[in-house]
């Protein structure tokens, strides 16, 4: 079979064409699903599909227009789709079409971020982004650094390692990286976060050796924001232990209530221990476009990292996670010379490379879609899309909380709402928003989240939750969306 | 500014306008550029780009069709472009059309692996891709577990990391995701790879906590292939040193020559010594396709891990990373079960989550241009186009064997050719190679690849290096790039 590349003249012409290919079949896809979500059990669809999709390697193929047509046809009819306004689970955007189309650009060109001679405008404008994203957290462009990375688990993970390395380093002289982590730190260090943080500090704690036993929990207040009391008395009890704090993790915007840690008083505190001090800001940091909601991470110029997620509010297709830090020469633990990619000859002509800014080596420019998205929209633009769903989550707050069939957990901070249904006398609340959840998933009405919280009384519950990212929402899709929730509560009954 | 999304009715109307502008701009900047990279000194092209990119978050946007156009256009002008024959320095391949449609519809429904309620058909479809491409390697699908990574950088760490709990389980009862290294390991754990096993080996060793000195390089054959005896030698040295064998990486096609280790042989000692046998298959494992090839690989199958590349011989935009387990209960070490994602009444009422398979949470499905690729070419397809690359890397071994001003430093084994240019009388050997290859970039004819190995002599040296992934490429293109490349060594003379 002729192989056709995008890259070329006659392959553009041909991509062209596929990509009608492609946007019929997900509108034939979109069509037959017909809501947020399938509607179907999830053991018998997954047995439909598997079959569906048999062999997907034959020895010879069908050919592009028919794989493609029956791929994405099925891809869009099984899809949870975040553009219907009923998907309200998950840190899951809707993307931009504009971010779209230049991410097919990006895929059609293919450059690679590991090297000069796979990507050169490409690494100059992940460059500049860096530099302005750099500026917009408060940084100094001129001497920060990062990277695109794939999410707020891999930006976490970077700055722990940027801050593994630094505290190794000072303390023993030597360079983890090359020596692994000294005998004498082993089972020392430490690293503070709330007990509400995301997973993957304690993820990432694993994975650099350290165990998730590193990871101290911080207690926090009735708004999950960490007490920064708490992190003080805990620095100290860490430090009285002989233990190291190798790092603070923040959190500025947490999946479930949107709360943001103290910034400022957790800056006052991480400088006066001289500890890393990292913010995950995957699901905030949106809020510095928004005039409205910046003010609530002040402090975040002050640490010395930070993870953004476009990919959540930034509209952006996966991937579009950003890693920042405040200086740049932390990254000197992940500088490698490599005579294919990146010899010093070379680097000294001016052919500098990436390779030394992330943990990848092939490494998509994933740059290209954020920068058109920021151009088109402006900080103006993407500052009133946030403000929009901030909106809509006061608003469904507000329906929630009038509603004597729900119970709101907490007003919202940024776009989430949680919540749970109150089952009639006698039910069991947490089976029964469970069930509930699962019964309007079933009936492809509604994609609504759900988590697990300690209720008023502290103890541990079930509770729903809306995660607002579609700006396009209207007040009237939260009423439906919330109607199709009491009449399966009622079905259930 | 008002928002359009991909996925909805309107916006994939508003998306196909937006990839007509897409496509123009890069056609428009293909043709600017003229060539297989921008012509021009490094510096200065970056310069003036920087300059042209000026602020990328101004305070009111451009607008989607300016900010597309600006960007694209400058994206196309300044790309190395893999579709170009002349460009043929990198495992970079040019991407498939029908692969980039694909990754365009999986832009526009944006649907994510963490979870069942963000990916429902799409986890089904990795699901089946997984167990198709372990059949291919060896595995059973039925028992084997996988998922696709960002490439064989992260199918090696993840190879490695879960051998290091494997052996720190088996060990010490403890689970290191959990606990950290246990002191009675640490400094203790090795990994045997070949001296000439990529980079990411010792980088994962670096980030896993072991130190690169946990490495232990074993020597290899005239053809860059691990000896056998000496990795026979240094685990035996390993166990009477007291350290312990972590994992022993075999290299299916080195970034250099494309040699493959001796995968039965290490089989045979990974079993007597039960070490965890990973294979990085990285760019090797595209030879899968090819009844020539495929023998090469012969063992493959006997390994616990594997790592593919399909963004290389495969010719998938980037990223299309496999990693694959023979055993997929290997990957306990990641399993999590978080209330917002995957809590264990969803996950028993059939709401599988694949969360527990890859270090990344939010993670985009590049499960589906890899399944349309295979459905559309089917193996026998893909063993084609694997084919013409080797055949193209014969055919220019051949051309510069019999060319006296250049030496041909080893035969193809896959789809690259190791050489360099004999200077004249007095010039150094070295500094002479790296310049012309700085001098075909800056002519914007041709990007041929470098690295350095021991010549004949043994000592190190700078060699020139074509990587042939575009099967569309000529006898009369490699012609061509080689007497352009003589040209700039005439001028420089």
């Amino acid at each position: 079979m002729d192989p056709i590349f995008a890259g070329t003249t006659r392959g553009r012409t041909a991509l062209a064409g596929y990509l009608t290919t492609a946007l019929d079949a997900v509108g034939a896809g979109v069509r037959t699903r017909g809501g947020p979500i399938p509607a179907g059990e999830p053991d018998a669809l997954a047995r439909a599909w598997a079959a569906e999709f048999g062999a997907l390697l034959p020895e010879n193929g069908a050919g592009p227009e028919t794989a493609l047509t029956e791929v994405v046809t099925k891809l869009a009819e099984g899809a949870a789709d975040p553009a219907d306004p009923a998907c309200a689970a998950h840190l899951h955007c809707p993307p931009l079409a504009v971010a779209v189309a230049a991410d097919t650009a990006v895929s059609a060109l293919n450059p690679s971020l590991d090297s000069w001679d796979q990507a050169p405008v490409a690494s100059v404008l992940e460059d500049r982004l860096v530099a302005t994203l750099a500026g917009l957290t408060g940084y100094d462009g001129d001497t920060a650094g990062g990277a695109v990375t794939t999410g707020g688990t891999e930006s976490n993970l970077m700055g722990l390692l940027l801050a593994r390395d630094r505290i190794v380093r000072g303390l023993t002289g030597t360079e983890a990286p090359q020596t692994g982590i000294p005998a004498e730190l082993v089972g020392k260090l430490r690293i503070l976060c709330s007990s509400v943080a995301h997973f993957s500090v304690a993820r990432s704690a694993g994975l650099l050796g350290l165990g998730e036993r590193a990871v101290v929990p911080i207690a926090v207040d009735e708004a999950d924001r960490m007490r920064p009391d708490a992190l003080c008395v805990e620095l100290m009890r860490v430090r009285e232990r002989g233990e190291v704090p190798l790092a603070v993790v923040a959190t500025a915007g947490t999946t479930d209530l949107g709360a943001i840690d103290p910034l400022e008083a957790i800056a006052e505190l991480t400088y006066a221990h001289r500890v890393w001090f990292h913010v995950d800001a995957a699901y905030g940091g949106g809020a510095l476009f928004s005039d409205r909601l910046a003010p609530l991470l002040a402090g975040i110029g002050r640490s010395d990292s930070v993870g953004l997620d476009l990919h959540k509010l930034g509209w952006q297709p996966i991937a579009a996670g950003v890693f920042l830090s405040r200086d740049r020469t932390g990254f000197r633990t992940l500088d490698r010379t490599v005579a294919y990619l990146n010899p010093a000859d070379d680097e000294a002509a001016g052919y500098r490379s990436r390779l030394g800014l992330s943990l990848r080596t092939t490494r998509r420019a994933d740059a290209v879609k954020i920068a058109v998205t920021l151009r088109a929209f402006g900080r103006r633009g993407l500052g009133e899309l946030v403000d929009r769903c901030h909106d809509l989550a006061r608003y469904a707050a507000d329906a929630i909380g009038a509603d004597p069939r729900l119970e709101l957990r907490a007003e919202p901070t940024l776009s989430t709402v949680v919540f749970r249904y109150r089952p009639p006398a006698g039910g069991d609340p947490d089976q029964a928003n469970a069930r509930l959840r699962r019964a309007l998933l079933a009936s492809g009405k509604g994609v609504v989240g759900r988590t697990t919280m300690p209720d008023r009384s502290g103890t541990a519950a079930t509770y729903l939750k809306l995660t607002l990212l579609n700006p396009a929402t209207t007040q009237a899709d939260l009423d439906k969306l919330l109607l199709d929730l009491l009449g399966e509560a009622e079905l259930a009954r």
